[in-house]
């Protein structure tokens, strides 16, 4: 009895589970819910999110099927929605934006305001490649992302000072991004800060924490950050409350 | 064939998954995988982990099935592995400690150390109890979390001082908290450092900052520090790397 439960099982598990290479086959097991053996995928993707997995190059091998299935199937959207849902209920509690017009909120662009996710898709989320990307952005093909959208034009119409800042570098992509950004519904920003030559070869966090802190020398209040990395939402200046989109496709310093 | 293996898979999968109760209604997506309807609560869980849920009070209402399911099937254990897997990393490739003896490390005790599960699980996660926890801390029958008990363990043997900070009131429960952390093989660290009465009513946030400054102005290095809560993780002299272990049961400003 115990050999052929045994033996049915291997017979029943495939069917049950539906654990087969594509997705259609486990429809009802995939997204939202997963795959039994993504168990470990998602404990990693977890980690990522709470900073406690960092300095990865790439998306572990045996995760890039699940982190395709999680960004593209529903549940990164949900996530999304739920930060952003987050961040509307802090704005709606908070302070209104001064008369002054320095209450500030500082926005990372690349997977924040418009997301990367055909270009890592078409990488199968491998290694950053700088030329690759760099043809990628040029084409100012970036979707934007409604959810921080939304939230961006609350701020606003709050009467807040939005600054978007990015590590893309300034002279090979300024004026696309600024395009991009343009196209996708993200006008009305006080400031697109870039990466200008003096700051190459920075990490993210060294440069993003320079930037904010000039912003506060200014007088800005920066209210709120929000951001897909760490690296955006820690260091100097991070502001009165920091909201972390999440992104599992790759990370940076 | 057909019902004579589903037949048997109803009599094999909870020998399998452990699957019960309400759970058996939908086998094939429970634990490590999850039910279609726990998407939101999956959010939920990892916008906790990220702080960017902050100040809740309870588990949502309808997420109780799926936290309780998350903390006793499985995914918990994984994901606390995960993270001290990670901090097991971090250690071998970090300095070891100095001879001074000022390294340290700094660890929460509830749900870090020892585990409050049973205590929540029986008060279907709800809402902060202060006379109950009392009571239930007063056995000395928390459990130790095996996963950490192996860093705590790794560290003693590579020198560094570890210190315990906790907000429990060491007046109430200074001696039964030493002996249950005894007992669960928590023993050998540097010194134990609970809430003293001129801190009551203070936030874990401000209590902890105050005591980690306070070892710091010692001449201790903080290398590491470990916690359930970001009010274990955040504020003054937090150390040079945090580790967040899981907790969605519940949240300490």
């Amino acid at each position: 009895m115990s050999n052929t439960i045994t033996l049915l099982a291997l017979l029943l598990l495939p069917h049950l589970f539906l654990i087969s290479g594509a997705a259609a086959a486990r429809p009802q097991c995939f997204w939202p819910g997963q795959a039994p053996e993504d168990a470990g995928c998602l404990s990693w993707r977890v980690m990522v999110e709470a900073n406690n997995a960092r300095g990865w190059r790439t998306v572990p091998e045996q995760c890039v099927g699940y982190v395709k299935g999680y960004m593209t199937r529903g549940q990164y959207l949900r996530d999304l929605a739920g930060v952003m849902e987050q961040a509307s209920a802090y704005v709606d509690q908070a302070a209104d934006a001064d008369a002054d017009g320095l209450d500030a909120w500082v926005f990372d662009i690349d997977d924040t305001c418009l997301s990367n996710l055909l270009y890592y898709e078409g990488k199968q989320f491998g290694a950053y490649d700088p030329s690759a990307f760099k043809a990628w952005a040029s084409k100012e093909a970036c979707p934007g992302i409604p959810p921080v959208l939304g939230l961006f034009a609350t701020l606003l119409d709050k009467g807040f000072k939005v600054f978007l800042l990015s590590g893309r570098d300034e002279e090979a992509l300024g004026p696309c991004t600024a395009a991009n950004l343009e196209a996708e519904g993200f006008s009305g920003y006080e400031r697109l800060i870039m990466r200008s030559p003096e700051h190459r070869g920075q990490s993210s966090s060294v440069f993003k924490s320079a930037m904010r802190k000039q912003l506060v020398e200014e007088g800005y209040r920066i209210r709120g950050n929000v951001g897909d990395q760490w690296s955006d939402l820690q260091g100097d200046c991070v502001g009165d409350r920091v909201f972390k989109i999440p992104n599992p496709m790759y990370f940076v310093p």
